[in-house]
């Protein structure tokens, strides 16, 4: 059955083409062997600082349930290779992680470890798991006894008691939402906290936070390392934005889309129910649209997605306004979902937004939902003043975030803070446990602080993942 | 603060632990660059066997909304790399994958593409959002308007009308469990099958199915190439069980995951309101137990987890009854999970059972949650007359799989079909699409056919995953 | 065992003790007849206007499957006593409705019945289950085959086709949120609505909507009773916020209140894991804080409800702040549930807002959440400057409403579109189907559209269940 | 537009629709007075063989927070009427009920009240609600601060120490299935628990049970009152088949329905993706079908339910298999709801299982379920060999028992709790709190204890409300 089509005709006989099955059989054919160059990343080790240090068998070799078998034990030459997405014809130079998993040789003795857990910045599913089990297998798997938690982040340390943790207590935390130990944003005052440490006689920091507590996580080990004090320190980033860099993702996106689902299933019904009705969602993601992105992807009802690594516009050809009346035109309804953090220069300033900064120096947020709204409304009144419409806008931020981990981030909670009692205790300091390319690995708490995961428009995978939305480019011709 | 801690005192001065030390800092800072030679896996395309194929340009460049930007088309030369987990001081020899994605020439012409769409075996979280998305992709996307489902698996073929598909039809059908299309097993007639699909004038064949059904493409693909068919083929693996080899996982695993929580739950419930209560699930997994490890790491009240990768025994030092003993006396309940093919050779066969051989030839597998409930009852009235004693058993397998699927599935099918169709619009055929390290790649189908999935238990990941249950080895002395 | 109590000495010597004592066991061994007397509600007939209008046996009695049994069929005579709570020393004049159900003579010939089904108003879970069950059952039980959705609410009889309905199209409905008829609010033309009814020949019409919508059927009713048409009318009341009078409660409700949960319980969390958070939830209620105060009876975390029944004050002994500051220093945190009609007096209303006007007349209603966020914020940094204090506010409005009904709805709805189909072959018109104290009724459409159901502060039943929160009363002392 | 239907033409003009019609008229213009007769029930009270017992005013008198305002505490008259659907010609005798609710005096005094609750027989939904409420309005509307829990079931009241039970240790139980408190079955001796009871101090006991733990109760009630000790006694009856009589219905029960919906949805999903599918569910229910019923009713998508009230046959005309054969013929598939104590009579036993009786001397149970799936199969084969056909069968029984209550649950356990409480402070004992036509109200324990709820096949409501299932009725002509 030959194919004939008329517009295909001058292709066949066009160089390109020609040229183009070639180098395909060429290539497939070639084969030949290549290589890839890599170095290997260095993490910083108490060993680094500190002489002396005692030795120890690790205490799993005397679990009366699990004894190691052969091939148990993660050596420091095991690996993961982090670029391995890439062009034949010029292969990168890459770099490997340690993996992350249990040594069969630790730097501290169980029955003298003393643990500090903290939790730092805003909510996100999961925060409870990753507590949870770093008591449990701080217990269960290395026999450590005592095992603390600071209250209300970062100025817990120096401000309140901290409380005493054990696995009983910790029994069902996986199942609530939020954190036990409270949190606070701020409060990071690093000699207090350094000397909070000390003086409480911790041997182990967890700090788990967003991109702000990774900085401070830096910070503390910097001065711990200067001080030459016998301290780990190890961060577990925790950002429901998904925006932290280099691993995977962060724990409790999964589940945060999940929930989006809901809120955007809310606006395609409110949509579909009412003429020339418009559902509108906006979901968190101040300088990344992961979250955005991937709900919409997995939804299938949205019409068009705005993050904040693209730009957009209203009015004129192309715009979203001319894309939503020929939605409207041609299904009745649409559902539009837009990251916090998308168009936040389009929406007018008073004088006073202008001037107002946040915590950090950075102009405030402004509330693109709301904006966009009022935007739609007076498009409409002034061009189809007769006509039926409705917008319905959904903020449901606190219901995402609130949430108890899905099944899928609580094996990652766990694997996440197993792989940093694994690291902690082999000595390491001053890291970030996180999935490399699906395989948990340890990278330097300061390359962690650095990165910055923004959705990369101008990357292949990213293009034709987002060209499965068939949404407007806005790209102005 | 020194440590010091009586036991390790001999340890620091071992000649071990020196040498340990030392080459830790040698590794560490040598950082030296190394080398990984690969070698690229050849992928089927019907200018293999068929010459003379017109060429077209990617229809998506005419998307009146998204058009290709820069970078956009993935090339035949970009890959991905399979093996990235290694010994820094022996890097293995890995392969690479070509990558998934729209190609910017394509040897179909959209007004002649004729698609048919076949599910084949049992359920899976996922079916519908895959048949959705092939069709809405190659609609939407591609222009193609000839789309068919073929009825109740490979016996629709030759059997049944196939009924068209178009995307308003579709619309609600990621939100749906099941198939739409009808599955059945068997009905596979390699000839009868070749023959309807040339006589339907079908170009196009994605075949969603578990390993029996890949195997089949594979000699449904082998045979159009014999025959110098312009038919292309592709594989689209489903299995609940995750039993896939290659890929990452199987679509509808996570769901599935997810589902078992409320099984898992509802036995912890059951055994904790109960004296000396045991729950017990039984999960889907003949050959594999991912599903019941990946659910009792999420769900964390599972006491021990038996999977086929690995023996048990129930008497005796170190076996399951002192184990469950231990625990009962410890928490007062236990919980249970048991993957389907889990200790199959200990349940004792009648004869009749000895003979019985399923649809492949295998002997039937036998309710190894029955047997292993009534040899809980044995055992307590044994040991324990009169005391209380409770086994509630769950079979949750029908409430798992036949649900719609979550988000993070929904995402990977919609990835999965649109990579499918991008793979075969450019020509590749005799292929699988799926996930390799996160990325979507093709595979050839004779590959993934062959391939199986198992939990490696000797391997580094897995046995410190299963270090978090802290359940027995089953390792006699 | 005596109880001695040395408070209650006194007590047991005052004459109303013994007389408390007497009087219960004289009325307790009395037991004598009484009675109680009542009246029955008369319910529009076609036959009040319409004569010689031809009867017909029951077409049940036909059904192949379900043939009917002796007392299948209810009667005329058999009622439903509205007024059972009383106090036995004066038992109230009660009144009687018609009980729901099938009756053995109808006055529609099924093939010349031509339905017509409209939806007015806000969403409402199990909206799409009412209209499912109409169209089902018609055409399932009586036979009917024209059956039709008018779109877009009231307007939609004179603006636009109405939709031809059949159980095969409506066969998934009840599990999806909204209403496949679409819905708008106002529109309402008495004569333009009442002209194109005839002009369609619909000679059953079933109108579903809030208070409006019924004051409109009780319009439209007497239009088509004053023009002598023969069309009978029936209402299906509509109000997630529970407050149509006389039914026990109205559907959605139920689903409403479990919905709701999942923002009480966000709220809960949010509070909990910061330093002295307090968690706000709006829910819907205008005139009546149902939803609120069933949402905080079910949920069990929330600390203090506010209705618009009831009045409440900030400041000062015994106000809403002295409580919360009360709260935050026992547990450290504290959920608040607030009707979105509750304290409407209490927000300063500018010039404009002051004007301003709904489409019925009535003042607008100001956003009582975001004021009493602002407000609690000012009241803390006034009281405490230098504490932490957190406010999370959420309003779940449209992921409330717009779910499909769960199965306590779900039943409801059927059995309320079967009543309603039920009382309209009778030959009943201008009345309204929903249960009474437990068991369904039909109910003149007049006496519903005046009923309005409020909690009733002052009555026995809600002062002991409002005590059931422990809340304060904000009666100033 | 006069209606002519020729069938209908002689029916006009036979004498019994004249009649029918005047009726009507006559009936409801006259709207005469008329008297309903009612005789009031007595509940057993501490004074009936206690004297001088002393009186309290009522704690609630001095909440800070709640103060009683007019017409909040119940009064020994306040009564809710039972019988209340009624033919108009022949009003019945009815009875009333004490309402439940706070009474302004109390037979206990706060600081001498030792209370002790206990849960018997098998899970429930809103088991651990109730526990919770119990404690926290003891503590919190009364100030009793003795409060324990009794393990175990009756057996717990003389074999193992009582838990000391407060508001804090309860706070989060509302939100866990099963029951903190564990529960048995049997372990009932009469004169051990009553010795216990009195020999532990407690002076309420809260019992929570199925119907044979109300008949326990109503015998320590009974040797109490004998012994004349003054310890009350209230039922709490807990059922999740909603087989208990007189009350509304049991907690637990809506959420069972809800539940079951799960079950009956992923059965529905397997019959359609099959050819000729038939999915097969079995509910709770032994001598009642209220589970099976209320969730086919709830759900939609059941072709025919199975209920122990009423029998069926499965060859010949009329019978299930002729039913199941045309819906396969017209739908491709069909679901079944089985209650399990339907169909009992046609299992075929063996005389084993003849002889073997329950706990209760009661035949067993056999599994309905599967001894109707291999039915279906054999039939299937017999009479189409050659035709696929699928029969999957769930059991959901442990997954939809041990969830925590949904919102209705949880509302209507904490009002039975308060319910209870209020009651027995005011003296009552021997009696159960239930809800009877929509408010709550007290009963004579012994009157529930006798009671049986099951479905009435041949009632009014219940022949119409079957009718909506479209079902056969296995009448045989």
């Amino acid at each position: 059955m030959a194919i004939s089509c008329p517009e295909a005709t001058d292709l066949t006989t066009a160089p390109y083409s020609r040229e183009q099955k070639l180098s395909i059989t060429d290539t497939e054919n070639a084969n030949t062997n290549r290589t890839l160059s890599f170095s290997s990343v260095k993490l910083p080790h108490l060993t680094d600082f500190l002489h002396d240090l005692q030795i120890h068998p690790n205490p799993l070799d005397h679990n009366p349930f699990y004894r190691p078998s052969d091939g148990f034990y993660i050596s420091h030459t095991d690996v993961i290779l982090r670029h391995i997405l890439f062009d034949l014809s010029s292969p990168p130079h890459s770099t490997t992680y340690h993996r992350a998993g249990p040594r069969n040789r630790v730097f501290f003795d169980p029955c003298q470890t003393r643990a500090a857990i903290v939790t730092c910045g805003g909510l996100c599913p999961g925060l409870n798991t990753v507590i949870r089990e770093l008591v449990v297998a701080l217990w269960d798997l290395y026999g450590v006894r005592q095992i603390f938690g600071v209250k209300a982040g970062y100025r817990g340390f120096y401000s309140s008691e901290p409380v005493e943790l054990n696995p009983k207590l910790a029994h069902s935390w996986h199942k609530m939402g939020g954190t036990v130990l409270e949190t606070s944003r701020g409060g990071f005052d690093l000699h207090k906290i350094v000397d909070a440490i000390r003086d409480r006689g911790f041997n182990q920091v967890y700090i788990i936070g967003g991109d702000g507590a990774m900085r401070g996580a830096v910070k503390i080990f910097d001065e711990i390392r200067c001080r030459k004090l016998n301290i780990a320190v190890v961060g577990i980033p925790k950002t429901v934005d998904n925006d932290i860099g280099i691993i995977d993702r962060s724990f409790g996106f999964q589940t945060a889309v999940e929930m989006a689902q809901q809120a955007i299933s809310a606006a395609h019904v409110e949509a579909q129910s009412a003429v020339n009705g418009i559902g509108l969602v906006k979901l968190m993601g101040r300088s990344t649209g992961h979250i955005a992105l991937y709900a919409t992807l997995s939804s299938r009802d949205v019409d068009c997605c705005l993050i904040p690594e693209t730009e957009f516009y209203l009015e004129g050809k192309g715009g979203l306004f001319e894309f939503l009346e020929q939605r409207l035109k041609d299904n009745g309804h649409a559902v539009l979902v837009v990251a916090e953090g998308a168009g936040q220069d389009m929406i007018p300033r008073t004088d006073a937004q202008k001037e107002e900064r946040d915590e950090s120096g950075n102009p405030v947020f402004l509330d693109i939902g709301g904006w966009l709204k009022s935007e739609l409304k007076n498009w409409w009144t002034r061009d189809h003043p007769n006509e039926l419409f409705t917008v319905k806008y959904i903020d449901p931020t606190y219901m995402i975030r609130a949430v108890p981990a899905n099944s899928t981030d609580n094996l990652y909670c766990t694997l996440l803070a197993h792989s940093a009692i694994h690291g902690i205790m082999a000595g390491y300091t001053g890291f970030v446990a996180g999935p490399i390319n699906g395989n948990y690995a340890y990278i330097p708490l300061e390359e962690v602080a650095q990165a910055k995961n923004e959705v990369d428009i101008k990357d292949h995978k990213w293009a034709w993942v987002r060209s499965v939305t068939n949404q407007p480019d806005f790209v102005r011709n």
